[in-house]
């Protein structure tokens, strides 16, 4: 311990080394609920390369494990310590290097937070489409580890497709490049993209090359009332079916709903069944606003309401952007899935949720991305009661048992973490793992990287 | 030898099976120029899953290579023969299994050509864009092993962002899932990216689950002449700089016009030093065409024709899409170069281009999906003169490392393969071609999938 003390100070500045337990104790665990976190030896808070390479090169030498941070606003548990780890925060790297408005691209360092980007590249005209509801405090490097998605994924994707290449330290404190800056390139495998979504496992991201799309006009949003979870499906199959491409497709089932109301006193419809939010950010928004509330009608909609302008949308998405918060307050704890179907299941998939809610006695509101088939049902329960703590823990696992049924994904943007870990296999299969465990091992031989985590 | 012929016939019907030399020669390369192919043992064409495991089975327990091929359409040899292999052609393999609109997915076998996928999903109003110039004849299969690109990528990117999900026979025989149905999900390392564009070295892909977009409106296209190289390069700096998102934007040169005309007497300007064409698919194509010949006529343009209608846009695409077939009769032979560049690099590319072709004493015609930066520059010789066929291979040579010099990469779309596996190593590094052997390792341990291929 003093011996690892001493070995990174040799190689970095004072004010880099957090050993206080009292502060290394806050960089224990990101937000995840139910995950264990361990003590970690040491925080470390590089602001150069090279003094990454340091810190692994040093943890290689010592054979001490290293746990990549970012914000900390992962719900998988992905970023926990474990005890005696080098807790690695990529914070303080925040510099954006370059925006090329030609190129379309920005390099940037791995703590730069996700709005600080959005609002730099807006400056040049153009929008760096990504944006998980942490946007305001999570990283590009958190972003690219966890590979997040956000409510702009119906239209523009998730991080990955926006990484073209990337700077890795490796475990052994070697310099890695991967991809390119160009808008095209297919020279070898594609590495880049193994280490987008690998939570820190292969390498530690200390410098991104981002793709950037031009700034879209402002969306306008509609919000639809529907008397059934499955009309509301129906009317979301219709849309994508008739070739629309929403900007934001996003649902809120009764119970969210009536959280927000309660929270927010939002006049909200407390006995609608499920509220549909789209938005369109076309030339000619109206125009598909009316075409999507013509297919909502028909698939059964009570009532229809297309925002007029900026400052309505807004309004119509408070609602959608506070679920997460006010289910918090339903019951002392939550548990919050991210199972991801295809959207032709998403009606199967509501209901079966309904369905696990009612057989263990719990509340679970569910808000999802609707567009992209990604359910985010939240188990609300007394983390005081053993039973309810029980059944909550049971209702999650069949809810992704059910997601795997539906020809789904146990995770569609959240990650795996440590949440997931024993799901992972279930999913992938075991052919799959072992290869995952080749490729572990190609890169990280001495398991360093943010053990047990993944798989 | 016969051992070979024998285990194979045990688990495959006795058309599958081509070992007349005459007709396996005829398998022993694909479109690449100056690639070395060996003589293949035998050439396999199975219709079911089972039997490609079978024959990889065969191929490990007997330690014999094997290398896999689509329409052999490719440019870099990488579906060359080596000699006493066995080719494993995936062309009967060639069903459609599920065209769904409401996911947007479709599911392949590796067999389908990409223009029946096309026409397919056309009939559900969708469309997959990927779209290399051998669309009417290559494979998915083929395009997913080499991540081809085409015409589209300005706008719609590559195929590799098309590929959710694989089903991969590995070298041993044993079936791998990848990925996923759904429009998110980030369960695990992403294995599918790794396959695409692997040339077939670490695993058979027998099905595909492919991303699908609504079928967007015909696009408008607009011509642009200039009096040079750097003019065009300016405006298509500005186009993309302005935000526009042009769904094709593509660059002729002087050499390549001067060899369409004599090719097809199409009557384009030859005194002309760059053809600009830009299309746009968007609901409103003319405003586009409109506000995109601003731009260029402010770059210099000396003149511009926008299309009225789809006929007069498909009249002035011809002249791009028989480009390679008209420089293909400059010389006896030609070597095509795909190098991609940030496109603010494209100006400087094709001076640097121009340079070499001077400094050589040879005439090289430049096409670029010049949206991308990705060039094409041909190199245009007699291969009877071995003095030239040597400056070729030269000039080629520097071509290359010119793109790297601008911060490019030696392949855009077409891959590595025979043709370029020297170079990879120069534009990865040692760092990454040391974690590619690591992972080709895990995939592949006794080294029988496409050997020679890569790296």
């Amino acid at each position: 311990m003093n011996g690892l003390l001493e070995e990174l100070r040799a190689g970095l500045p004072a004010e880099a080394l957090i050993t206080d337990p009292d502060i290394t104790a806050s960089y224990a665990h990101d937000m995840a609920s139910f995950c264990d976190a361990g003590t970690p030896a040491v925080v470390v808070l590089p602001r150069t390369v090279e003094q990454v390479q340091h810190v692994m090169r040093t943890a290689t030498a010592l054979r001490v494990p290293v746990v990549p941070q970012g914000a900390r606003t992962g719900l998988s548990g992905a970023a926990n310590a474990s005890d005696g780890c080098i807790v690695l925060s990529l914070v303080k790297m925040d510099r954006i290097l370059e925006i090329s408005p030609v190129d379309r691209i920005a390099v940037v360092e791995p703590g730069v937070v996700n709005a600080a980007l959005s609002r730099a590249v807006d400056e040049h005209g153009l929008s760096y489409p990504p944006d998980p509801s942490s946007w305001e405090t999570c990283t590009i490097g958190g972003n690219i580890g966890t590979a997040s998605g956000g409510l702009c994924c119906v239209k523009y994707g998730v991080t990955a497709e926006y990484v073209l290449g990337l700077e890795v330290v490796l475990a052994d404190g070697r310099l890695l490049s991967t991809g390119r800056r160009t808008a095209k390139g297919v020279a070898g495998y594609d590495l880049t993209r193994l280490f987008v979504g690998s939570e820190g496992s292969l390498g530690i991201v200390v410098k991104a090359v981002l793709a950037l799309k031009p700034r879209p006009p402002q969306q306008l949003v509609l919000a639809a009332e529907f008397p059934s979870a499955a009309t509301a499906c129906d009317a979301i199959c219709r849309i994508m079916e008739r070739g629309h491409t929403p900007s934001l497709l996003e649902l809120m089932d009764r119970t969210t709903i009536q959280a927000v109301n309660r929270m927010a006193n939002m006049g909200l419809p407390d006995t609608t069944e499920a509220l549909l939010l789209a938005a369109f950010d076309t030339p000619d928004p109206s125009a598909d606003l009316a075409a999507v509330a013509g297919l909502c009608t028909a698939a059964g909609a009570t009532d229809v309401v297309p925002a007029e302008d900026a400052a309505e949308s807004e309004m119509l998405l408070r609602a959608r952007r506070m679920s997460l918060t006010a289910l918090e307050t339903v019951k002392s704890a939550t548990m919050i899935d991210d199972v991801c179907v295809p959207r032709s299941k998403l009606g199967a998939m509501l209901e079966g949720t309904a369905a696990v809610a009612e057989k263990y006695g719990l509340t679970i509101g569910v808000c999802a991305h609707a567009g992209d088939g990604n359910t985010h049902p939240v188990v609300c329960f007394d983390h005081t009661d053993a039973d309810e703590s029980r059944r909550a823990r049971e209702s999650f696992d069949e809810i992704m048992a059910l997601g795997l049924e539906l020809g789904g994904t146990i995770t569609g943007e959240h990650g795996v973490g440590v949440l997931k870990k024993e799901w992972l296999a279930r999913e992938l299969g075991e052919v799959s793992v072992e290869l995952h465990r080749g490729i572990k091992q190609a890169f990280d031989p001495l398991g360093l990287l943010n053990p047990g985590k993944v798989f």
